[in-house]
């Protein structure tokens, strides 16, 4: 079953929302609707695609509930990532403590930089792009964050992906096609302040 | 007029691709179709809202195409921007050299931490958040990053907006609502890194 894209947003929301819960063992989907800004009934909609949570009338239980969207979004065991670019952006994403507490481990860094090469970053020494396949081929990791240069990012993630890598969070301005089966998210910082400053110039024209 | 937000982001698109054109005096909207991933046709609707960029037939010039790009999506001049949390994603921000490459200067630093409050960080002195709503004010800043914890991300905002800040980028994991005439945008990493998780997970079992 396919569920759509904005239902896993909504998913993640949900379970921000429940961590926030203290002392709680039901919470109805009104009451999640409060917390999240959802309307209840998308919140029913969106939970039954995963089954039967609770029962109508007595509100989800909390923990089940906190449990289950762990496991359905997957962040219930630590994930393996590799990182490419080790840049202005690639450093401060290295540096941010905040994907560690969320199981996240940068576990190798890459960079096409001989002046960066072999130089050791928050306990990552960076290697040589070169080694890139050899490296996630054989520590299995399936998952990779891309902070190189525009016109770098399509051949790196199509090397990522020969590499076996499947899911990638692209951080350059640049979307390239990858292949069914490999799941690509863009944030592109600079294009998402642009749409700042495309609205600000207007309020203040 | 109201350009579609999807509108706003193939603009950002478009105007990098024209930066990375060299030599060429014309464009297509084929070639930048080719460059770009998206439609011609989608191209030319998008470019027709801005009015009459080119002829038919001819193409459009590109050193034109991209000074109106660079104005209508306000990068044509610098902004200061107020950041507001500086713990582990706030100082990696802070850090990022990409956004001052781009025009957008963080030129305050708040946060609530006394142990923070005062030290310098990337030569920016942290400040006590008590004093936003006057340091925003007197500088007439209208951008503002937040990169604080979801507990604190409402109350914020909420200063921020009453400090007259019109365009917020939000790292927090919160979407709340803001008045019309404030556009806010939220990037919650943890959130973007799930959505990877619930694809690797499908695709690994």
């Amino acid at each position: 079953m396919q569920i759509p894209s904005s239902s896993i947003t909504r998913l993640s929301i949900y379970y921000r929302a429940l961590l926030s819960l203290k002392d709680a063992a039901l919470i109805s989907s009104q009451e999640l609707s409060d917390f999240t800004e959802c309307s209840a009934s998308q919140i029913r909609k969106d939970l039954a695609y995963f089954g039967q949570f609770g029962r109508p009338g007595c509100g989800y239980p909390v923990e089940d509930l906190k449990r289950e969207l762990k496991k359905i979004l997957g962040v219930d065991k630590d994930w393996d990532v590799a990182l490419v670019g080790a840049g202005n952006l690639g450093s401060a994403l290295l540096a941010y403590k905040g994907f560690k507490g969320q199981g996240f481990n940068i576990k190798h860094a890459f960079d096409n930089d001989t002046r960066k090469i072999g130089k050791v970053k928050q306990g990552i020494r960076i290697r040589d792009i070169e080694d890139l396949k050899k490296v996630i081929k054989s520590s299995k990791i399936g998952m990779a964050i891309v902070a190189v240069p525009q016109e770098a990012a399509r051949e790196i993630i199509d090397r990522l992906v020969s590499s076996g890598i499947k899911a990638i969070l692209n951080f350059a301005p640049a979307r390239p096609k990858v292949p069914t089966g490999v799941e690509l998210l863009n944030i592109d910082l600079s294009m998402e302040l642009e749409r700042l400053t495309y609205f600000l110039k207007r309020v203040r024209a």
